[in-house]
């Protein structure tokens, strides 16, 4: 790969072949666990596709920012000849996809090595990560936690170095958790800015597709492939005079103190390099995302209308957790999810301009407020499940909802596990948001 | 007013002042009948309009095409500081809108005479236009009959000369029915031509506004306005070489034989004029609307969701008939709703296409299969009502699930009352539609 004077982020040391033998050795040596994380894996082509790019290499051609990097993709991304599982045993039967998903058809034409599709939550329908059906892959720094979800391979795929980037979709918070549990930055869009096509969808209203990687620069690479913009290297900006926004108050109720610790922690942090912080009185706002929803949630009726052949065929076959997500979506009445819809679109518009209002560049909030909790807690307990589900869910879903731009950083430690950052910008802002989170990630969390 | 060379109809004689008062006295004159035809009269604001209008013109001045012309608008669209009452009582005492809806702010400002408010069926949710509230104006070619809804008043109103144009809305047929039984032309526009802000809705999906007017011409004019697109006068066009699909078959089942003779005669006449007539078989694409829909209606879910507070408050104050059209759509699960928004717009790419590859430049239907019903028998008999209605919306219905731009010509009669000739245009072509309207009715039906 040609070196990029503008990224501040190290490379991949290796050729492409070298990387990806790594990547799949990683894969091999991890034995169940590696299944755990990958649905499939494409040894053969992935070797294909990295000796291909160092050719080029050799050439001095370039397919652009990708262009031989080991990249994993969610398992409801379709891929032309495959069943599109979404991490369910009812679809491993699924008629196999006709064409792949235009993200996928983007990662081959900028030259990716598509090393294999990764495990994820069935439907993509929690933010914790478990699978019954092809096993719940453990957290990256301590595999008795749960690695967070609904994208859980892909951020362990990418935090123990199975693939440089990883592929998710995020409907409330999917791509942010997982990459909060890793250790490791995770990119939610906004909505319009990358096509869904060929995604299997859990809410036609909500869901998008975002990166997860070990560094911002490479967020912003893959977001660059996953838009079909033009690659632009993140211009340099600087934390002093930065503007943030904290909007303290329900957003951190029920936290972990060592996370409400980290989070203050990061805010020092971000203070001493000269940003200035603002506390916002948001809490009407934050709220009225679940409030509007209680009686009927967008995600739970658009579900249960996706998978409303599996629900009719073969409920059983399901996880029962999953199930008692989507079966109140069934019974939500049209009339109240048009209202929902309604409401929400005015409710964008006014958050709109009460960001603006505030005059800050970005919000700061804990990803999610607690550490990842243990998997055989959570499966011993539904109803642990569903606290955890919903308190992890909290924070990253309220952004769904606004429709903004939102991306969750690395950025200190929480008794020893990683604390995530979440970072929100104005709609539409998304490249300058990568920049900001650059710009703060540069800043190390030693001090 | 300026004289327009391109014009083909004849232009209202008078001053705007002299039209006016001949407007007024007519509605005065109609007795308790005009106080069925129109909700409200503005008959101080019109003369100030008209006088205005004439002094314009009197110093060479025209604020364009509708510029002192005489037009009534339905009761449906907010005129600031009065409640919209969309023809029900329980909305007789609603909060006054703040503003004019958008059409009526661009026909004010175009120069036009409002001269009052059309009666309707009530919310707009019926094709036949009893309304036991403010009463059921007779048609104004029997007054026996129904006027055809929902835009009842807005026919009546141009056919006895008490406006010139008429400003209805049409979701399934509402200004296109009400035209034909008025024996005047009606047009629908493609429902993104025409603003609704403003506009109490029935069916956020497939609401439309469009005129009903003596002429083509005039319809034309209305558009333009009520699209705010540059007025161009209408193309010149010729019938012969026109190439006009004609979708025999289920459109025309249940039909009276006076209105097939009818259809027939006009399919004669237009092909006597050379256009080119094809059977299309097209029946899988016109059921497929009612199909989808047989177990819950878009427009019955969305209407159950904009009067969510009347139907809490005061069902009983609803017309029985209306009532038992929203009530419905209470119930309809969201997963149903948002298959049958999804399967809609697959439909309407598939028809587009299909409609491509017929080659045709226009549909042509009968606008309604039958003949308007004796008013007194609808109000006896409920089940008699249910049948008329559903008989009336059939044909226009399917074009507002499609988005295509229709027109309801009178063209001939059947049985002594007037027959309203359907032409359906591919999607966009709003203006070619009426071009070819134009030239079709140039052709008379005298032969």
């Amino acid at each position: 790969m040609a070196h990029d004077p503008s990224n501040h982020a190290p490379f991949p040391t290796g050729s492409a072949v070298q990387r990806t033998e790594r990547a799949l050795a990683a894969i091999e040596a991890a034995g169940d666990e590696g299944r755990r994380i990958f649905t499939r894996v494409y040894a053969r082509a992935a070797l294909q596709a990295a000796r291909a790019a160092d050719e080029r290499a050799a050439s001095g051609i370039t397919l652009g920012p990708l262009d031989g990097r080991i990249v994993s993709i969610k398992d409801l991304l379709d891929v032309a000849g495959e069943p599109t599982t979404a991490g369910s045993a009812a679809l491993r039967n699924a008629p196999p996809a006709a064409q792949d998903a235009v993200v996928v058809q983007r990662l081959r034409a900028a030259g990716c090595v598509l090393i294999g599709k990764t495990n994820m939550t069935e439907f993509a329908f929690s933010g914790i990560g478990l699978n019954p059906h092809f096993g719940t892959p453990g957290n990256a720094h301590d595999a008795a936690r749960i690695p967070g979800g609904s994208s859980s391979g892909a951020g362990v795929s990418v935090a123990r170095g199975m693939a440089e980037i990883a592929i998710g979709t995020d409907t409330g918070g999917s791509v942010r958790i997982p990459a909060a549990f890793a250790g490791i930055a995770g990119f939610k869009p906004t909505q319009a800015r990358v096509s869904r096509d060929g995604a299997l969808a859990l809410s036609y209203t909500l869901d998008t597709i975002g990166p997860l990687a070990a560094s911002v620069h490479d967020c912003a690479r893959a977001d660059a492939v996953l838009s079909g913009q033009p690659w632009q290297p993140l211009p340099v900006r600087d934390v002093a005079g930065l503007r943030i926004g904290v909007p303290r108050g329900w957003l951190l109720r029920e936290a972990d103190t060592a996370v409400l610790d980290a989070f203050e922690a990061a805010l020092r942090r971000l203070s001493g390099a000269g940003a200035r912080l603002t506390d916002l009185a948001l809490d009407e706002w934050m709220k009225a995302p679940a409030l509007l929803q209680q009686n009927g949630s967008i995600a739970a009726a658009e579900a249960a209308h996706v998978h409303r052949e599996v629900l009719a065929r073969a409920p059983q076959q399901l996880d029962p957790r999953v199930l008692a997500r989507i079966v109140p979506g069934q019974s939500v009445p049209a009339p109240h999810y048009i209202g929902v819809l309604r409401e929400r679109t005015r409710l964008q518009v006014a958050f709109d301009a009460q960001l603006e209002a505030t005059g800050v560049d970005l919000l700061a909030l804990p990803t999610v407020p607690i550490a990842p909790p243990c998997i055989a807690e959570l499966e011993r307990d539904d109803a642990a499940f569903m606290r955890a589900n919903a308190l992890v869910l909290r924070n990253p879903s309220v952004f769904n909802f606004y429709d903004l731009p939102a991306l969750s950083l690395p950025f200190g430690q929480a008794a020893g596990l990683p604390f995530g950052l979440m970072l929100v910008a104005p709609r539409g802002r998304d490249h300058e948001l990568l920049a900001l989170a650059a710009a703060i990630k540069a800043l190390g969390t030693d001090a």
